[in-house]
């Protein structure tokens, strides 16, 4: 288990047309935690960003002036095409990516980080009812169809919207303890998968 | 099934400590339906309101310039305790309960319902943490203490957190049919509870 007394500082990308459920799931686990986990949201820009659902979120820093993150989410969502052409951010993930303790994907936010590279040579998992398009964005990823998240170390990426709370509490009962992770659950009333490799949605979206 | 034609407002009230949830839940799934529901985000005041997660959401309205509300949603979260004695969103509360035409909460938000008194009489559910401090809030409520969300026709209440999504789903079914509720989870990729009195946050808090 990792050193449970240093804060750490989770920030979570935001960019126009994002999903919600793939920020507020993952939020809502790691965000409880407030003796451990500080969470910032970071978009292009400092200020409001509009999702896809339409509400719009307050970013804390633009990309420029965003603090030291220990860990790292990029949510997925409609959005996700036109950030596949955002140099500035592609090159301000890869210089995160090699600093951050790690670095999470949910839904097509792991397209994003194909796309940067981030994923080459790497398992990695995706959004299953978009799969083919996402996939494409990294041919030299060894992308996984059937799983709910995939923990490669540094990096865990996980399925479609509702599994970003899955991963995210994977990834709680890896650095703070299986206690603590089946104690959000509990508190947010959520029957969580704890089973990475289960994936009925790989089977409804082929 | 419900008129399909005409496009519905949901109006979700935030207020400071809201759970992030509570609310996200639930707009990811009413959200989606871009041609059906249009979200609005509702608070005391318009402008940025502060979750117990600390994230900041834009609400598009305050109290006084809210327009007509289809569907009102009321989440919970720590905040609730001092909206309990906030009169003047109780009294606001009471005005649009009689116009909307299904009101809903989420977690400890149907406390806040009860103190407005518009659960006297009725069945209703809510948080299984919180259960006996909410239940206090309304004596003459029917409270379901083992229920992930109970129906009551125009008003439906659901058990926490992650509960506002499974109600969520099952009022989109009842407005817009199983199959759009079943294609929202897919999309999703979550594995609904559509059996309301399957609770078993129930138990785990007794």
């Amino acid at each position: 288990m990792a050193d449970q007394t240093t804060k750490r500082t989770l920030g979570v990308l935001l960019y126009p047309d994002f999903e919600l459920l793939d920020v507020f799931g993952p939020v809502e686990m790691f965000g409880s935690l407030k003796d451990q986990v500080t969470v910032v949201m970071v978009a292009e820009k400092a200020g409001p960003v509009e999702s896809f659902q339409k509400t719009k979120v307050l970013a804390d820093h633009g990309l420029d002036d965003c603090p030291k993150l220990d860990l790292l989410l990029v949510p997925g969502g409609w959005g996700t095409l036109q950030q596949l052409e955002n140099e500035r951010l592609l090159s301000w993930l890869r210089e995160r990516a090699s600093e951050v303790e790690i670095l999470m994907s949910v839904c097509s936010g792991s397209g994003i980080l194909a796309k940067a590279g981030l994923l080459d040579g790497r398992p990695a998992t995706t959004n299953k009812q978009s799969y083919d398009t996402i996939i494409a964005q990294g041919p030299k990823v060894d992308w996984v169809r059937e799983a709910r998240w995939v923990d490669d170390g540094d990096i865990v990426t996980s399925s479609g919207v509702s599994a970003g709370m899955d991963m995210a509490l994977a990834v709680i009962e890896r650095l703070y303890g299986a206690d603590t992770a089946g104690m959000l659950a509990n508190m947010t009333e959520y029957e969580r998968q704890t089973d990475p490799t289960k994936d009925p949605f790989a089977k409804i979206w082929t």
